[in-house]
């Protein structure tokens, strides 16, 4: 049992408040309608800047050039990840611009901010379970929609948003942040701290199935 | 005009959502429910943890030993703060323990999270933007609410409350807050800062806002 | 053996090149020039002053209302530490207002940016590693520079100094300090993360003996 | 007279402290020996490690995607840097290993750990004002020490150092430095502001100065 599946066992009830949530189902039986999907899209775009400035913390708290580089690969990871948003975006008119230019939902701020505090507030440790339900769950929440495979999906409604996080690269990227997790464990945790990481984890976990919600509220 | 009243004239609409909002209009009249208020006020309590955190983080964000000092009286201010929260509570049966054990509601996150950040992001001036709406509009909620003064309060079910923001020593330090933003402001706001402080500032009064409905909402 | 004991031992050259520095032995001889001595303490002002911030950063880190309150206490007792400086150097005419005017050595810059830089860098633990061989040294060296107590040290050019750190005030700000880095320890502390913590206890004794030099190199 | 100019005449003594000190003046001549270049040179890496981070936290003080991606792009160029670094220590037989597991000299410390310092306690000008020392101030160097061109240095002894530094990768980062600091300025700088950037300026100027005694001194 690695750290994240402790993690997940300890928040078990805020877990699948997240990735079983009604829009994620929605999504899944392609009965999510557009504008739930658009606000969501729109404000994850918001989301990702604030994440992006996550993993420059994250930087900033390491010590070591491995440790800098590979907390800069996370961030060019993430503004490329944007590209998705910008994309669909696309099709609905939107620039980068008018995203940027939208206020931020109060569930936005929530989560995002949260995540930052953790990291300012405590080590690389406490930051990455706060990006944890994030980041991995999101590959966890891809795979489920996509049980026989990205190609399977053919023509369903939200293709490209489960191709992405159902896809090798980003399941890559979340094998990588499972391992980082461990590793960052195995240095700095002590089980005296692992019900603080998990409270951590589960408010995170909460932060985002609140996310969810402002989607299927603001439709 | 002040930079605080520049401030509410910039982010009219947003600031009155928040002294307006229908929490304080019931409060006020004496008809919010009493759960209402006793939820709002257990996250109030777990609010002031994190603005004590935040006039910490100005502490440390000063460089004069006068500036350290008067963010340490301001920390102090809000640790007696929440002695009134813990009175109050203490009438339930609520413990401070039992208090700090509860979870933080989203809008708690949220506003308390923004808070800080803007203050981990930018300069003092920033922080203070962000907390004015918190600090100098409880004041200007406190009188609104006491038009003919605390004695008149008789026995108003949110005496205790009005009376401490309506009260002579709270309006002080909200004066205070007020003359220190035109300080922070004469030394480091340039125009073409001032549309960010009011983002900023419209931002903080709609979390506050959120934070009233969280209490209505909870009842 | 506490933590403190377990540093000191990891890190012992670096720990005696400070507390056995030329400038502790000659102040305790009392053949330490009053121009060294004089160097030391302006400098040990603007040291102070940016050791205030440092537990204004922990009362940031912190979480609770108990961890935020002791570092409340820390940074009150650092304020309280400098009237010994405004003492000491309002008899060779220097005012707070000159003190604060002087430019910080680049050994003072060295030792108080490198233990907000761990504080930032890393977690509570971490910071205290880095602030305990002052802390908690200069209660060493003053029961060291006070053999038989500090009655007996009658008309010793440096009694003032001495009496402050031997005094029993002092000694229970250490006592407390190493408690707390105990306890945090208990918390924190992987074995893994020892020989970490150690680099930076050692690191900082360097700078404090750096520190000391800064003053006989001034003479 | 853009920002850099009016900081570099306002500390006019600092900066000629830094760039005329003697290690620049040998280094030209090429009379410097190579044991206080070698010195030098591996601290310099100690150096670019933190000043990495130091970029690493502009990009997470950054509120746009434009302004994260430009710190991502200063943060990349510093980790380029380092390649110089290497080649020339690993002439020497020293691996990147070797050279972080090298003890940071306290002047290394005290520039890189206030940099750092300036941009937590401030705002991006701040960090930036505390920056441009390094980041232009080579620039200006290396042009001074090739008053002929790259091509005319031959067979200098310190022809690569010189050569990175005046080449025109490197002019045109500390271009971009110096637009971005009148950009900035722009934006956040008023009149009242400047005495206390350029204290923050003359006290980098000051602590390069050290760093270049720091060399002298090793040999």
């Amino acid at each position: 049992m690695d750290v994240f599946d402790r993690l997940k066992a300890e928040a078990a009830d805020d877990w699948q408040s997240y990735v079983s949530h009604a829009f994620v189902r929605r999504m899944g039986d392609g009965t999510l309608s557009q504008g739930a999907f658009r606000a969501y899209l729109v404000q994850d775009y918001l989301f990702l800047i604030q994440f992006a400035r996550a993993y420059a913390l994250a930087a900033y708290k390491s010590r070591t050039v491995a440790d800098i580089t590979a907390a800069q690969a996370g961030l060019a990871a993430i503004l490329e990840e944007t590209a998705l948003h910008v994309r669909l975006c696309g099709r609905w008119g939107l620039s980068p611009a008018d995203l940027e230019a939208t206020a931020e939902h109060s569930t936005t701020v929530a989560y995002t901010r949260f995540v930052l505090d953790c990291g300012a507030a405590g080590d690389l440790l406490d930051l990455h379970a706060a990006l944890a339900p994030c980041v991995i769950g999101y590959a966890e929440i891809g795979l489920a929609l996509a049980p026989d495979g990205v190609a399977a999906l053919a023509d369903h409604p939200y293709r490209d948003w489960i191709a992405e996080y159902a896809g090798d690269t980003y399941q890559g990227v979340a094998a990588a942040a499972r391992a980082h997790l461990d590793d960052l464990a195995a240095r700095t945790m002590t089980e005296r701290r692992f019900p603080d990481l998990a409270r951590i984890f589960g408010a995170a976990s909460r932060l985002e199935a609140d996310f969810w919600q402002m989607g299927l509220d603001a439709a």
